[in-house]
């Protein structure tokens, strides 16, 4: 992939580095990348090998949390152990005159840390709350009350943003200069990842409205 | 996240397990998620530490493929070492009456093994044509042609799909059968990943016309 227009952002224990200096980038292009799009794939070691979980995150603050089934073998592995997550969004295919600079437009970020599960059952049941409506905002109060058995079946697992890195790459292709004589057609392939009208339940009670929430989804 | 609805194929050394046992589910069904999604993370270990890799990946036959820059730090500490590659497309948002059933639609693969450098160089021109005309079919012979030192500088990369899983979960939200009595709106939001018309480059030389191979791309 051409490293051309490509910003690289670092966050080194809390201390940002601008790797490629393109710009002012700072936490807060990390924070949008992963803000905008909860699927992540968190990657973390089991007997020496590198296995992966592909599941929805969520930020609060300067963490980021996942959660699970309590008795998630995948979970009990990564627990007080290192782990990759990280969050990728493709914006567009880069077709270009040459193979060699074909690209992708993406926003990707990353964190490295030690996952620690949350122990206390009152911040757990807040962190979940957090997540339902970091997605549709205020839907957590109009669901049915969790219970104390299904947050104990519940695992919520977090590392710090301390470690971190975002990687953008926007615009058109960058081709060799002597290319662009060429009779080639280059340009770019848009890529969006979009919602579709909600599509109610079978079983949903008759007068029931579809909430305000729903209109609030933002993805991408 | 609920199990209900969902599938999941493992691969074992060849031979096909049918872990939940729901319907007919086998080596086509992992594939069909590979193929229609490029984006791919890939888990590696390096100083005994996991690390991702977010790239593009194409199969060929039972070989899952990707490339780089031979330079690229991330290749040369997965080769000859354990990989895991997953491929996931979020399919939508699955809303309950009660937090525990939310949940998500999606397709996943995910495949292990031991990460192999292509060293022929015709084999691995080969791939590279594979993989761009895999996303634009027919576009490699209409670029200019790849040169030694840009081959020379590539790195392609592959592994065995031997042992992988599939998993698919699909469908509305299973709610507690005592929930179906409360006035909540629950259903699905669904998801898609979507190509928009492509964006010339503005180098682009004058009477260049949109080649056909644009009209056959395909996502998601």
């Amino acid at each position: 992939m051409s490293q051309d227009q490509m910003i690289e952002l670092k966050t080194d224990r809390s201390r940002l580095r601008r790797a490629h200096e393109r710009g002012s980038y700072d936490r807060a292009t990390l924070y949008s990348v992963l803000d905008a799009m909860p699927l992540a794939h968190i990657s973390y070691v089991m007997d020496g090998k590198p296995s992966q979980l592909p599941t929805l995150q969520w930020r609060e603050g300067d963490h980021v949390y996942w959660h699970g089934s309590a008795a998630s073998r995948a979970l009990r592995a990564m627990e007080g152990k290192d782990v990759c997550l990280s969050v990728t969004m493709m914006d567009g295919y880069v077709l270009a005159r040459s193979a060699m600079h074909h690209s992708a437009n993406f926003r990707s970020a990353m964190v490295f840390g030690v996952a620690e599960k949350v122990m206390d059952e009152a911040a757990k049941a807040a962190r979940l709350k957090a997540m339902v409506d970091s997605i549709l905002p205020g839907r957590w109060d109009s669901l049915r009350a969790m219970n104390d058995q299904e947050l104990k079946a519940t695992a919520v697992m977090r590392i710090p943003i301390e470690e971190a890195s975002a990687k953008i790459r926007s615009g058109g292709p960058k081709d060799d200069e002597e290319d662009y004589a060429l009779p080639i057609w280059a340009g770019v392939v848009p890529m969006q990842t979009v919602l579709q009208p909600p599509v109610p339940d079978d079983r949903n009670l008759d007068g029931v409205a579809m909430p305000d929430h729903l209109s609030r989804i933002r993805i991408g």
